[in-house]
C-alpha cells in the first residue's frame, strides 16, 4: 500500500463502527495553488465514521498533524496501530458516532492516499518529485472544502485539529466562515514562529543531505533517504515533548545494560527510543512529504494574508470558537493560542480558550489528558445544544 | 593548520595582552581514563594572557563549551575571529590580565591542539578515528589539572566555565576541591537531562548518518562528514538561543527577497542564519570530536558518582561558589542551577546564587548581557579580597 493508488473504499477491522472512505479523484480539476500552478488530477484520501443525519448538520471534520493521515479511528493501513484520535472517535465517544458523522482528510502533498510529490505527475507519467508544487496550508483546506462539496456537504458542525491540524482549523474558519458552525483549533498558532521555521528547516536539510535523496527523485531508484528522514524524526519527536515529561518518562535510565558503556551506542532509553521513532517513521511516510507538508506549516501566516492584522481574519465571523493550549507545549506554547484568541476578541468572535495543564508537551492533543477531553466534550455538547443538532 | 598538529608556541596578534600557549606534551602519560582506557600520548593545547604572580595565586582558569577552544581572547587561528570571551578578558577588562594570570585549555577529545579522534594513535601512526577512547568530563578535568601541575600552577584562584565549561567548573571542585579557592559554573547542570541527552543523539545520528563519515576513518579518504556535521551544528545552534531571542532577532523576515519563493530555498533570514551557521562550523571542528564530546557530556552526572547524593560531592568544601543561570536559557534551565545551588547548601557551602534576566537564550554567557557581567565582577572582586590577590 506503499504508494495508496491501489487503494479503494475499504472497509477496515474497527469492530461495529461504520466506516466509509478511500481514495476519490476531485472533480474539481485542473486545481489552482496559491503559487499559481495546477494540479491536472487530485486524489483525495479519506476515511469517515458514523453516518449524515438528513439535514447534513452533524458533520465533523478532523484535520490531522504535519504527519498525521484520515486513519484516525481505524487502524493505519501500514503500521496496523489504532487511529490517532481513537480513543475519543466511536460509539459513545468524544465524537460520538452514533450522533455525528466525523470524517477525515489526507492533506494535499501528503503520502496516504491525497496526492503528493511522490505520486505520478501526469504530464511525464513519472513520480513528481520536486517538480510538485510547493504548497500551502490554504491550498490544503481548499481541496477539503471542493473534495466535502463533491460529497455533498457544505456545512461543517465542527473542524477541529492540532497543531498543524489547528492552522487548518483557523484557515477554515477564515476561508469558509460561512460554512463552518463551529471550531476547536487545539495546540496551533495563527503563524509558524522563526523557532518552528528553524526546526523544520533542519529536518530538511537532514533529508537533503542524504545522497539517497537524489534532489527528490528517488522514487524508482531503489534506494531512499531513510537516513536523513530518520534524523529529521528524530529532532522534531523531541520538539513534541517537554523537558519535564522526558525527564518522568527516561530521566537517565540505561537501556537494558547496568552501567554505561563508552560507546556509540543507545546506551540511555531516550536515545533507544528516539532512534525507534526515526527508524519506524521512515516505514510510514514519505521523505518528499515531510518537505513539502513542513514548507507549508512554515509559510502560514494568517495576519500576512490580511494586511498584517489578524483581528481582519475573522471580521463579523458567526463561527464559535474554543482554542486549547497546554501548558508544557513548548513547540506551540500558549502565547500563540492567546494571540488568536485576542484577534478573535477583538473581532467579536464567539471565542472561549482553555490553557489545559499537562506535562505531555505539544503532542498532549494525542494524549490521554482527562481535562482536555472534559473540555472538547463540554464545547461540543454546548454547540450540538446551540446548533439543534 | 587544520590538524592542529604543526603549531607551536605562538604569539598571536592580541594588540598588548601578553599571550602564551602553543601545544605542549602531557607528562604524565601514560594517562588512564575513567573507562580503563590508556592514552601513550597526550598533548595540550593552551593560551594563556597576563602574567603569574610571585605566590602562583592569581590563576584564573577557563573552560571552554562543547566547541569552543583555548583562543578565548585572541583571534580564532581558522576563523580569524576575536576569542569567546574577548569583551571579558584583557587589561582592564573583568578578567584583568593586569592582575590575573588567565589560562583556557582545550578539551581532551577535541580538534584544537588537545589530543582527540582526529590525531594519530601511536600504537598504529593512523588517526584513531573510533578507536580513540570514549571519555568524560571528568578526564577532560584530570588532564587539565595534570597540566597545570607540569607548569607549576597547583592552586586556582577561580575556575570558570559555561555550559559544558561549567560541568568541567563543578568537576574541579569535587575532584580537587583543595585547589580551587572560588568557582563559578554558568548555565550549566550536575547532570545532562533526558532532553539534553536526545538533542546530541539527533546530532550524532546525523553525522552517523553521513556516507561520508565511513565509521569514522574519513581523515586520509579526501571527504568529509561536512553535511552530517552541519546539520548536526543547526540542530544544536537553535537550542542555544531562545524563541524570544530568535522571535526578536529573525522573526518572520524574508532574506534578500520581497515575498516567499513557493520553494525549498531559505526564503526566511532564520534559514539562512542556520545554514551558514552550519556550514561555517564545519571548517573549524571535526565530527568525530563533536561525537565524543556530547557524549561526554551525556555521561555526565555528579550525584550518579557520590552514591547518588549530589550534596555528597560537595562535603566539607571550602571553595566559594557563585552559581550563575539565564532566564531564557531552556537547554540548561535554571531548575538545573538549583539542584546544584540545594545541594551546595545542603553541604554547608559558601554559595551565591543569581538567575540573570536575559532573552538571548543559553548563549547569554556568550553575549553582552550587562547584569552577567556585573555578577562576575562583584564575585571575583570580593573572592579576590577574600583570597589577598
Amino acid at each position: 500500500m506503499k504508494s495508496g493508488q491501489n487503494m479503494n473504499a475499504t472497509t477496515p477491522d474497527t469492530g461495529d463502527l461504520a466506516v466509509e472512505g478511500g481514495i476519490t479523484p476531485l472533480q474539481a480539476v485542473p486545481f489552482r495553488l496559491a503559487n499559481g500552478a495546477e494540479l491536472a488530477e487530485v486524489n483525495v484520501g479519506w476515511q469517515a465514521y458514523g453516518a449524515l443525519n438528513e439535514d447534513r448538520s452533524n458533520v465533523i471534520l478532523l484535520c490531522h498533524a504535519l504527519t498525521g493521515d484520515q486513519y484516525a479511528a481505524a487502524p493505519h493501513p501500514i503500521t496496523g496501530k489504532p487511529g490517532w484520535w481513537d480513543d475519543l472517535v466511536g460509539s459513545g465517544k468524544i465524537f460520538d458516532t452514533d450522533r455525528f458523522y466525523v470524517i477525515c482528510l489526507n492533506v494535499l502533498g501528503s503520502c496516504l492516499g491525497t496526492t503528493g510529490p511522490r505520486d505520478a505527475n501526469p504530464a511525464t507519467n513519472d513520480p513528481y518529485g520536486l517538480d510538485f508544487p510547493v504548497l500551502t496550508i490554504g491550498d490544503m483546506v481548499r481541496v477539503q472544502a471542493a473534495f466535502l462539496e463533491q460529497i455533498g456537504i457544505d456545512q461543517i458542525f465542527c473542524v477541529v485539529g492540532g497543531s498543524m491540524g489547528g492552522m487548518q482549523v483557523l484557515e477554515w474558519t477564515t476561508s469558509f466562515p460561512e460554512r463552518v458552525f463551529s471550531a476547536i483549533p487545539i495546540a496551533t498558532a495563527a503563524r509558524h514562529s522563526a523557532q518552528n521555521i528553524a526546526f523544520h528547516e533542519v529536518g530538511r536539510q537532514a533529508i537533503m543531505a542524504d545522497p539517497n535523496w537524489q534532489g527528490g527523485a528517488y522514487y524508482n531508484t531503489g534506494k531512499r533517504p531513510d537516513a536523513g528522514l530518520s534524523v529529521a524524526r528524530m529532532a522534531a519527536h523531541i520538539t513534541y515533548l517537554s523537558e519535564t515529561g522526558l525527564h518522568v518518562k527516561f530521566g537517565r535510565e540505561l537501556q537494558d545494560r547496568d552501567a554505561i558503556t563508552y560507546g556509540f551506542d543507545a546506551d540511555f532509553q531516550i536515545e533507544s527510543y528516539l532512534r525507534y521513532q526515526g527508524s519506524t517513521f521512515v516505514d510510514r511516510f514519505d521523505a518528499n512529504s515531510y518537505l513539502y507538508i513542513t514548507r507549508a506549516m512554515d509559510y502560514f501566516d494568517i495576519a500576512a494574508d490580511h494586511g498584517g492584522v489578524l483581528a481582519n481574519a475573522w471580521r463579523d465571523t458567526q463561527t464559535r470558537f474554543c482554542v486549547i493550549s497546554f501548558t508544557s507545549d513548548w513547540l506551540f506554547p500558549t502565547s500563540e493560542s492567546r494571540d488568536v484568541v485576542r484577534a478573535l476578541n477583538a473581532a467579536g468572535a464567539d471565542v472561549s480558550f482553555v490553557e489545559i495543564e499537562s506535562d505531555k508537551g505539544h503532542d498532549s492533543f494525542l494524549l490521554d489528558v482527562p481535562e482536555f477531553h472534559d473540555i472538547l466534550q463540554g464545547f461540543l455538547a454546548a454547540s450540538a445544544q446551540r446548533r439543534g443538532v
